[in-house]
């Protein structure tokens, strides 16, 4: 069997820092003009050179106001604050590539169905079935007030509502219209047949909708579905809707294991291993050789942050770090926390904490020639099970290019990346079969059937 | 004083069948390609050619399902009917444009105040401050339902809402980070200033929230505010609040008194009398000659679906016109309708309809050629008070084509329109002063202040 091929996407958000805090103050780092149309649609033709699969773009509703109790430092370091919507990047972006895919984080807590469901059914048409939703639910207070709330709402009960969200959505999505509903037949003046749109009557626990989906059907109907959640209620989540999953890592042996969570959540919901591609989230530095990448490593942290890291860091897991010393370990757990954070975290030490921080943060770091870091990556990919990589950026574009330029080429030489894009959608991109959802999963047992529809001219 | 120019919008929306139905079956017609970016960006480009101030997206949740009880003709003729997400088209228009205006529709009854008050500062951004908003509540059954209400809301009560809603935005997009709060400081380390991003604190009748605005303040803060409600509730808040009102219209007369409702509106609200610009709804079609000019009508109406126009109608009134007689005058009132189309069309007979609403509609349609179209254009605004029009498609882009190449030329020539665009943001093309909403306007009132915010570091 001929070896895995590396999935790519890179890993960015709507906002100056991200993951690697600070680097917006280095005098080559562009993230401040993240408030520009042409630092995205750069970004993007750029990713399509490197023949990445996708840009995945995070996203968070709320500040981080856990360290020292405030948003000071926020400010200061602009740790994802200011932060814009991402969805509204991917119609220009698509404008100007033709293959680039965009996973694009979107809060379903605050959104009624119906209405997501039409803006994720544009952006499929828009982008010719380039698109896909990492679904999340937030966990932050700060956020949950923003939105009215008294607190956030509990860990497992906001999975209850996601299950119950993505029902109405394949509702909508899948069973609203079906395939050949849409004639546009000028001639016989039919646009779409009657009784081939259904009107969806959903009558849940967290939601009611009764109404025809507003979309005709977009190339890939469902968007690709990208999840990131690590906890048992969230694996369950993902092996029932997730298509791609999304995590974090330390060593190869952590990463393994959680690797093999997330394709036995798959198979306890019926569907194959393979049919949840897993992605882990890296840094990485290159350049030339290896003594010219360890110099710009050593140059970048002239500028990174590691208390804005660590700051970050508190919000994640909802531990003040600033009421630490230095070599008190970490071992609070709190309610509203990333578990995957705290289950990689837990017992380290502030200093350790900082070190991490000041680049990599919870995700490892790469440093090396192109040889060096393609041995490390696929180290990764052929130890863990690993399908590919959400690459961060430390200096922007300057690492994406650094990628691109060094990385990208060695790993087509040992044939383990694509050296052209295929044709076709997202979905038919990364799982090589079809546009649409694969009949095992969840959503496609929506589709358009006698019992969950009506026609509509009853 | 130099004669009044002529402010011009193209009117549009993310669908097939917008105002003029049936015209999508005409062999020249594009509006079947709405599904496709490139359908948009061409038509960006087209009205920056014309020098066009705007384009204004309607939008609807919901669907026409009133006449015959169903949505049968809505289907076949698409009446509104698949329509996608108008604000993920602006963008992609902004990447190829410099100038063009994007006023937008968008409900406010189903979206938290603090997530749309970012997707909006995010296009204003984006857009370099060419970004405005056309304030609706929705006033169809379907849509309510379609949201998980059992009805929808009553139409004072729905203005009611929105004042607070209005105000909710006001506050973080005026009151939440001051004007030099952002200083992007790479020596100092200090990308925004702690002390100068105040958390709103918003408890009323309909909303409550406590939160920073997630995003730093963009272009014009406020993006343009359009509203067309012609209610006197509707008038309360558009005084308050509009800075552009749209109207439809059937003669002189009717359209003058409507302008000088609307004006008074802004004076009642301490706003001087010209702080709103009144857009009327208008389809043209337009040829070398008039003979040429009523061949292409002729030919147009070939193709146009009187009873589409007739079911539209019937939505917008909530009157089912199938059920009635030919000569049978409409007199019926509904709770929720759109009192503009009621006010126009009471006494009407079900005849008289459909001949109106072949081509036109609830708008005028001026027939002739480059100089008769100017005088009937030109008589509207100095007849009327009128600032500009809503130019509605037929035949698209064909309409947009003829009116650039025969109408402007001849309204340039007449000193009436602009021979180029200004330099800065919509509102300061709309209004030459500032970018930021005037000192008289409700919303300037909220800007950073003691009494409404508070230091983020308390």
């Amino acid at each position: 069997m001929a070896a895995k091929q590396v999935l790519l996407n890179a890993f960015n958000m709507n906002c100056v820092g991200h993951i690697n805090h600070g680097l917006w103050t280095h005098p080559r780092d562009r993230s401040t003009d993240f408030n520009q149309l042409a630092y995205w649609t750069d970004l993007a033709q750029l990713l399509e050179r490197g023949l990445f699969d996708g840009l995945f773009l995070a996203d968070i509703l709320g500040v981080y106001d856990v360290y020292q109790g405030g948003i000071d430092l926020t400010l200061k370091e602009s740790i994802q604050l200011p932060v814009n919507d991402p969805l509204l990047l991917v119609p220009a972006m698509a404008g100007v590539t033709r293959h680039l895919g965009f996973g694009v984080t979107a809060n379903l807590s605050y959104e009624p169905p119906f209405t997501f469901a039409r803006r994720m059914s544009t952006l499929d048409h828009l982008t010719n079935g380039r698109v896909g939703w990492n679904i999340v639910t937030g966990y932050l207070e700060s956020a949950a007030k923003a939105m009215g709330l008294e607190r956030q709402v509990e860990h497992d009960r906001r999975y209850d509502q996601a299950d119950e969200y993505l029902e109405v959505l394949y509702k909508l999505w899948e069973g609203s219209w079906e395939d050949d509903a849409v004639l546009a037949d000028r001639q016989r003046r039919i646009y779409a047949q009657p009784g081939k749109v259904h009107k969806v009557r959903h009558q849940g626990e967290f939601y009611r909708v009764e109404g025809y989906h507003l979309s005709q059907p977009s190339p890939q109907r469902t968007p690709v579905l990208y999840q990131a959640g690590s906890s048992e209620r969230g694996l369950l989540f993902a092996g029932r809707h997730a298509e791609c999953v999304f995590i974090g890592g330390s060593d190869h042996a952590a990463v393994r294991a959680q690797v093999d969570k997330v394709r036995a959540s798959a198979v306890a919901a019926g569907r194959p291993a393979d049919a949840i591609k897993v992605f882990m989230g890296i840094s990485v530095i290159v350049a030339p050789t290896e003594a010219q990448a360890r110099d710009k490593h050593a140059e970048y942290l002239l500028y990174a942050s590691p208390e804005a890291g660590i700051a970050h860091f508190s919000s994640s897991t909802g531990i003040d770090l600033a009421a630490f010393g230095l070599d008190e370990p970490i071992v609070e757990r709190k309610t509203n926390a990333i578990e995957s954070v705290v289950k990689t975290f837990t017992g380290w030490t502030k200093r350790r904490l900082l070190q991490q921080h000041a680049l990599g943060g919870r995700y490892p770091l790469a440093i090396g020639s192109p040889a060096q870091v393609a041995d490390q990556l696929l180290a990764w990919i052929d130890e863990t099970g690993l399908d590919g990589f959400n690459l961060t950026r430390t200096v922007t574009p300057e690492s994406y290019v650094d990628f691109i330029d060094l990385v990208v080429p060695e790993l087509q030489s040992r044939g383990r990346y694509k050296t052209a894009y295929e044709e076709g959608t997202l979905r038919h991109k990364l799982f090589g079969q079809g546009s649409r959802l694969p009949r095992e999963h969840a959503g496609a047992a929506w589709r358009a059937q006698p019992e969950n529809t009506r026609r509509s001219n009853l």
